[in-house]
């Protein structure tokens, strides 16, 4: 396909997946760090779907169970959260919905490293990390050729964000220009748009999309947000604001893809 | 008393409350989930009381018997919170402040459930719950009359949330009209509205009326705050700013009561 | 030096470590409670440092590590965070990081007290306080002279924050009258604003520098935003864009400052 046949098609898809978004209002069940619990379930909450965010493990397969999808993110990695991932994977892993790993600042701490490694064997039907975070996990520089080897050795589509956002599954290859700055002077945007991710999974077999789509609404809304706000303080509820009200026609005008 | 007395008396009684609270500044400590920590004491300090937030066992204590109300509410509900309901409980039953029940999500998870059910065989002055979580406790369709008899049952007021809202004790019910769409596409409005019903609890020995009031001051907030947002960021903003500035006259303007 | 020789030092170093901040990003690790951790990290974010916010024991000294400095805050003082607190100063012994402490409540919980008494004698390089804090702490009442004698006693620089902000060390002593009544009706501002003693701190050996430029830094900022905002709900996101955009001239045109 050319470029511009693969910009309309994302287009088109992510339109779809945030009418669907609102419409089937999909539960999304995350285990996700401290910092980020508040903002990921406005976050969702605004895109129509339903947050849940229980880390007790005796409560996370009951919360895992009536969820769409499962975001799994690894910022503030207690004991508690640490029981808790594996409740809710042995969930996911018998009844079946995608779920989303978020190696949040990997690149930090050995014990999260190990536990990264561990948590990609057991298949993620996506990975979202930043360069720092691909870097270590890959053991190789980024690019979209490593993305993509990532993706196969993997056997799930790899999502490295950033200045521009690139996707990789076993065949394909999206990046997506858009974004704003301000989004990372706000803490946990990377991880509640990871949410965002899990929300369109629940909603398309076809996880590639999923994520770009994704990807692509966030980057947007954060263009459009960053007309309304003063500073990284208004921004966070203009964003919010934008998410909620984003349109088709906002999609088309912003959208910067390439392969 | 006609509908017309009865709107007029609870205005006249939420007028009081909400200067009350902000005259006396009553120290509430709230047993919350993750999700609603900030939005809680952000809420409680715009109305005028002070909150404070601990959840470890050997602190709760301290902090509730300084406190003139305990909020308990079930999210997030890990192994701490689990240590420290109790740890609150027994302090209360010492010195007898009122406390609060928000048995949030019991619907969703069998722990969790069973966990109210022996938390409201403790006695709350006051449980507030939406209409699943009501259901599933008392066994029973919600209405006004089934809403009536589990606060005779357990001899506590029962508020239950939702479009509208209904209110019941021994012998008296009322409903609420008041709200706007957008206060459920925010995380925590309502777990943060229970911590208001306590700081008014903490000020009134009528339950019932401290629950309608506090329960009209949000919903009559909710509307304002909806004519200043944008969507569902700006709105939790300008949710903050309108309770702290409510008056007398936006409560009995947009007042919608009944029995 | 006169009081406007004060005031223009302090007013030219505040200005050097905004600056220095923005620029150099440092990483600062906070072992905060549950209700500061969202509000901290944006607030370090708005001014240029980077956050993290793990309280998980094993990843505590990885975090610590590579921070520039550490801030320790007494607030939702639970298992994980009592644990998390000595492996942080364990590294920072080593590395030599500056630390902060942050007392918070430790009035209102006698556990947190002995904890805050332990970690004194560990020799924090500045501890921020309010009055009713620095009384329990100095077991005198809060007077200029009483907070330089508590500095000369535990080697470190002291403050005390309230509508008056003082600052003391072994030979010097500042007050700064700036801020707004706004910032006590927002949650977790004091705990924030502490996080960017630490960031100062990060940068400067003269922790007292440190300490009173972040104050006045802090108090200028909520002035200006209680321009922008309409409330407490605003008032936060006011806040952050202030901070973000403070520049030298309305630093030297809002600063308050005595000895």
């Amino acid at each position: 396909m050319s470029d511009t046949s693969i910009q309309n098609e994302l287009i088109v898809q992510s339109t779809a997946l945030l009418s669907a978004v609102r419409q089937k209002k999909p539960r999304i069940h995350c285990i996700t760090n401290a910092a980020a619990q508040v903002f990921t379930a406005n976050l969702l909450l605004a895109a129509g779907a339903i947050p849940s965010l229980t880390i007790a493990a005796e409560e996370v397969p009951h919360f895992t169970r009536r969820a769409s999808a499962l975001l799994i993110n690894l910022g503030t990695l207690d004991a508690e959260r640490r029981v808790a991932i594996p409740a809710a994977l042995a969930t996911v892993r018998e009844t079946g919905q995608p779920w989303v790993l978020d190696p949040v600042f990997v690149d930090a701490s050995p014990p999260r490293f190990e536990l990264a490694r561990t948590l990609i064997g057991r298949k993620p039907d996506i990975i979202r990390c930043n360069e720092a975070e691909f870097e270590i996990l890959s053991s190789r520089s980024a690019s979209p050729d490593t993305l993509a080897l990532l993706s196969r050795h993997h056997g799930c589509v790899v999502a490295m964000t950033g200045p521009i956002d690139r996707v990789a599954d076993y065949e394909r290859t999206i990046a997506i220009a858009n974004g704003h700055p301000l989004m990372s002077q706000t803490t946990a945007m990377g991880c509640a748009g990871t949410a965002l991710i899990a929300a369109f999974a629940a909603l398309t077999d076809d996880r590639f999309i999923a994520t770009a789509a994704a990807l692509l609404v966030l980057g947007v809304t954060g263009e459009l947000a960053a007309q309304d706000a003063r500073g990284p303080g208004s921004f966070v509820a203009a964003f919010l604001d934008r998410l909620a009200a984003l349109d088709a026609r906002e999609l088309s005008t912003h959208a910067r893809i390439s392969t």
